[in-house]
Order: structure tokens, then sequence, then C-alpha cells
């Protein structure tokens, strides 16, 4: 029995979540439901492209991912499933898939278009609960894809644009924040590999991290590697170079902002 | 095995929510529990009511609905099981079926007293915990409701008292707002069938909507129709006109509140 | 098939606790995951420690909970498995299972080791993820506690300093606030049993609760026997003193904190 996860920008405070559940398991009764977050910040589809990405491997084959940040729901956007990592997505075609597909290729792409799969009447504004939440029940009963739709392109897919950290004229790697979590750790776009290859792990202790007018030396092992609300530099569980303050929250430590640069030195 | 839904004012921070569950689970193994809102306004009746008539249609024969928002708790209100619609509400007689109940004639009404049901000692402060939860296990163990306590009058059940929408002297369609969502969609009191009767569809585009110094013109098919960041009004997925802010949020926008007035006007 | 429960302080809005849920589902397919809260204050082990105490009693015997409040993380702190109470529990070596272990003697400490029960890599910051949640999995199927790593000394588990209640020279009982709920009702830290060997419960209707400079008379049997926004005592439903206000907001009624001083003083 595959698992729906649930990713959307619906909040805790209203039934909207509680709703597609019943939806859910009105179609399939045994459903199991796994909720990844309902506090997307209303809209942001790059906040919940980051969260797809990072979520999806730790999820069996043959998971339902249903993501509802849909800024234009009852507008002319598309929506789609795509199978890709032995999972399918449930998605608007407004880029919340992009850095998923960044990183996995689709085997399929399938446009929602068969009234048949949905609850009537489709309301203006909860596409979630009329059309996504039917349509992924009746995936996990095994329906085939065919019946949902014909087949779209997956060059057609549409892509957010996401900030790619670069080499400066003087020879720094400049990224920036990209995502600041619950506990105030500022995730950067620059990843293992990129960290890797501007400065080789066995140097990885001495190269400098500048923040604003910040400058810390090293890449850290664990938080406590900083003395208590001291500010380091660590990979994080995403795979992203992050920023931290040991015991503390670097977003209040820096004023730190989504967008902010993030400078990496070499050592002299 | 029939669902159990959870609606209350706990909050996510402390133990209650997850205690419910430990109760239920260690009466029903099999029980399948379904969260629907624990972040209602504490004590906030009307908000509670909404969520419940919103909610319950969406959810299979048999659901059994457990509401928790009891300022009463540990007092002389009683608690109440209600048959409507199919399915079960288990409750305080404190008004928060009363919009429920304006849909559905209720099929049986049971007191609930027998304390062979409950988690021993009650305590004197959380009886959802000690009353509603094991209740509820027991119900969907398929016990008979007879054996929970002696049948109730449906017509004695407290009602809350519901703003309704009128006509004014100058013609007018008065109604004001009664909830105001996670986006910031202000829900009014107007539900589809009274705005038709006051505008009928084929007019619908040329009702002018009023809220404070601004009118909008017009109920939308989307969110889209307006431009970013502009306001519009639209059926909501409740099945209410709302007014809503393409891309924003409208309680923000407006500045507005619970209680304030929306006059529908005819074209001329 | 025994339940897993969750606490941490990852709070909702990332893609955590659904990870954690992820990676348990992929090692047992059909285990039942229960949320105890994810919104401890980052880091507050004795929030975490006061939330574990009041809600394992809850659940049945053989459950397992995983506790992931963890400043620690990928420093030098053990991950243990402690038996007590006849459920398991999962938690750093930090204290945040001290309150539970003084209400109940461990059957067994093991100290986890065998990264053969591990996710890989094994990340810097995320252990709830790598550590805590597939070991959690793989013991919800069955796996023998001694396949995890040795035993530990169960005198040697790190405890919390908990503040204790004490009599002052006037005979005054003084306690303090150990932890404000999502109601804003203060718990104290006395319990119903040093309250009775204060003041047996036939003059628990006329001691004086004193909190700065105000002070209650008596213990309520209810939230109702106050008048509405008026405070009162009341034993809790974790079964220690609370002070709560009738209707409202004890926590903004007093402007109160953790740490403020609760005094009883018996009739004259």
């Amino acid at each position: 029995m595959p698992i729906i996860t649930l990713l959307t920008d619906f909040g805790l405070e209203d039934e909207y979540v509680g709703v597609m559940k019943g939806v859910i398991l009105s179609i399939n009764p045994s459903a199991k439901i796994v909720d990844i977050s309902h506090q997307v910040n209303p809209q942001n589809l790059m906040q919940a492209a980051l969260i797809v990405q990072s979520a999806y491997p730790y999820f069996p084959s043959g998971t339902i991912h249903v993501v509802v940040v849909d800024p234009g729901v009852g507008g002319g956007r598309d929506i789609l499933v795509v199978e890709a990592g032995k999972q399918r997505f449930v998605a608007p075609d407004n880029g919340v898939l992009s850095l998923l597909l960044e990183r996995q290729d689709p085997v399929s792409v399938t446009l929602i278009q068969n009234p048949g799969y949905y609850l009537k009447p489709v309301s203006r504004t909860f596409h979630g609960r009329d059309i996504f939440a039917p349509v992924a029940a009746h995936m996990s009963n095994g329906i085939d894809l065919k019946q949902l739709g014909p087949p779209a392109d997956p060059d057609k897919i549409f892509h957010l644009h996401v900030p790619r950290s670069q080499i400066s004229n003087t020879g720094e790697l400049l990224g920036e924040i990209v995502a600041i979590d619950h506990f105030g750790n500022l995730m950067t776009n620059i990843d293992e590999d990129r960290l890797e290859s501007f400065c080789p792990q066995r140097n990885q202790d001495k190269v400098l991290v500048g923040l604003e007018k910040c400058q810390i030396t090293g890449i850290s092992s664990s938080y406590d590697r900083a003395a208590p609300n001291m500010p380091l530099a660590i990979i994080g569980s995403r795979g992203y170079l992050e920023i931290a303050v040991n015991k503390d929250n670097a977003e209040k430590y820096f004023s730190a902002n989504i967008g902010d640069t993030v400078r990496l030195k070499l050592p002299d």
C-alpha cells in the first residue's frame, strides 16, 4: 500500500488539511498519509521546491507526494503527475518540482485532465480537496496514469529561477542564503560537492566563510565545535553548507535574510 | 473501521493531542485518527462550529468526530453524542455543533453519563483525555450508544447566536465577516444560494461588493481574475462569499476583523 | 504492532518530522506513528522532560517513545534506549528522561552504538533522521536490544537539575512555575501528594495561593468555580498544582514567567 505525503501552505488553523485526508480516506480507506509540512509560507514556491527535494529520498519506492502550493488555483495552470526516482509527484506546473527535476530525470509526465477522478463540484479555490486529494487517492488504488490525462513534454515543465553559486573575479566562491529553518540555521546554495571542488576536504578546516561583516574559519564537524552562542559553518542535513550558531539562532544572530550573500575564501 | 477525527483548541506545543491519541489507541489499537485542527483560538466556539460544518461532509459514513473546544470543562455542561448525516459527533453541549445542526437534523442525541467508559480518575481540567477520547474509542469498537447514557431532546441542544445576512432599507444585502483563514481570506456569512437569490448568476459579474471604503465589482471565478495584489470577491471552498487578494493577504490589505460588515449592491 | 511516538523541537515548517516518518515507514511499513509534540522550544530539555513524563502513562505497553531534543547532536553525547514502565524510550543522554526516571526505575539501559542500524551516511546535524528514526523502526520490527549496543549503568544517566518545592522558615510551601501551556496555564512543581501533605483536602478550599502580589483562596474543583476572567488554583491534568484564569490566559494576566515563585500558606 503506497504512502501519500502532503506538502502545502495551508497552515494548521483551518480544516483544509483534515478535509484532504477525509477525501483520500473516502476513496482509499487504507491509505497511509504522512504530513511533510503545511507551513510553507503562503505561495512560496522556492521553499516548497527545497522541501520536496530534501524529503523525497527518505520515502520508499511507490510513494505518492502531493504538493499543493498553488497560487494559480482555478486559473490556467496545469496539474501534473511526474514519475521520477521510483516515486510519483502530484503538483501544479508552477516550479515546485524544479529542484527535484535537477536531480532526477522524469520517467513520465502526465497532465491531469480527467474530471472523472475529481470531487464534484470542483470549487474555484480549493483544488487540493477537489482534484489533488482524490487523484492521489485513486492513484494509490492503482489506476493507470493514462486514465488521468495525456502525457506532457518533460522539457516544458515550468522551472523556477534557482540562484547558483559562482566564482568571483577575486577567486571567492559566492553563494547565497536560500532557506532558513525552524532553528534559524541559514541554508546556502553551496552543496557538498561544490564545496569540495572549491576547497578539498583536507583544507576545509581553514576555509573562510564570510557573512555580512563576520568571518567564520573552517567547516565544523558538529555544532559543538563552536563555543556556545558562537557561529559556525557546517554541512547541514540537506547536504548544503549551512551557517548556524551553537545552541542559538543564526537568523537572529546575523539578522540574516534569504538572498544574503555568503563568501568563501581559500586560506592564504 | 471508522475514522476518529479530532478538533480542539489545544495547540500543538503540549502533549495534550498526543495523549488523546494514546488513550484512543490503548482502547482500539486499529483506530484511524485524523486531525482536523488543534489551533482553534482558545475557547472560540464559533470558529470551531464553522470548521465542523465545513469538514464533516468530506468524511465517510460512520466517521466519529470529536470536538473538544470546551471552556466549561469540569463544570455543569453536558457532553453529547449526536448522530447526523450518517456520522457521529462527540462534543460538549456548548454550541460547537450549531451550524452542523442547521444543515442536518439529528437522528439521535445521547447524553454521555456512564463513567464505565471514562479514564479514571477523571481530572478536573482535561476531559478530552479522560472522557471524549475513551468514549470515542469505545464507540469505534462498536458499543451501543445506549450504553453511554440516556437520550436527550434534540430541541434542547445549545445553539450559538449566528449572525444572519439581511436586506437593508435601501435594498443592499448586508453580511458580515465570520471567519478569517490562514491565507487572510475573509469568509462572510453569505452563502451561494443567498447570493444567487439576491443577484442571479448572469449578473454576478456586475454586483458591487463593499468592505470598508473599498468596492469590488463582480464575483470572480478564480483568484487570478484580479491583478496581483488586487482584491476580489469569490465563492470560497466552504460555499460562502469570500473576499481575497490575489497572491496576497486580504486581512492585512483591509485591516479587516471578524464582525466587519460586507455590503452587496445590485448594479444600476 | 507497537506504536512509535515522536517528541522533538523540530517545528512543523520544515521537512524534518515528515522525513523521520519516511525513514521509519521504509524500515517498518506498518509502524503506527503518533506525534506528541514538535514544538518544544528549541533545545529546552526541561520542557521535553515534563512532556515525556506527562504523556507516556497514556500509551499501551510496548510503545516506543522517540525524543529528539538534542542540542549536542554530532558531539560526544550518548544515545540511549531505556526500558521503563513497560515502554521503551530512545533519547540522547542529556536529561530529557530525568523526570520519567524519578517515577519509573529503568529495567534496562542500552547504549546505541551499532551503525548497522543507522541510515548512511550519518549527517553531522540530523541524528533524528539518521539514528533515532531507523533504530526505533528496527526496534518496532522486534530486534533484540542487545544488537544495538552494550548495556549502560542506569546510575550514570544524566539528570537535569529539577527545582523542588520546600517549606520556608515561616511555614509556607514554596514552589515555582516550571511550565506554561498553550492556554497560558501556569504549571507548578507542587504535585497532588505534596499539596495534600501540606494541607489536607478538607482544608484545601481555604489554603492561600500567592503569585506575585495576588493571592488566590482555595483549590478549585473546576475552572468555572472562579468568575470569568478571574484567577484560580486547580490540580491540572498533569497532576500538579496549576494557576489558571477562567476563560482567559493566566500567563498574560500575571505577566508570569517560568521560575516565578508560588507561595502556599495555610489558613489561620
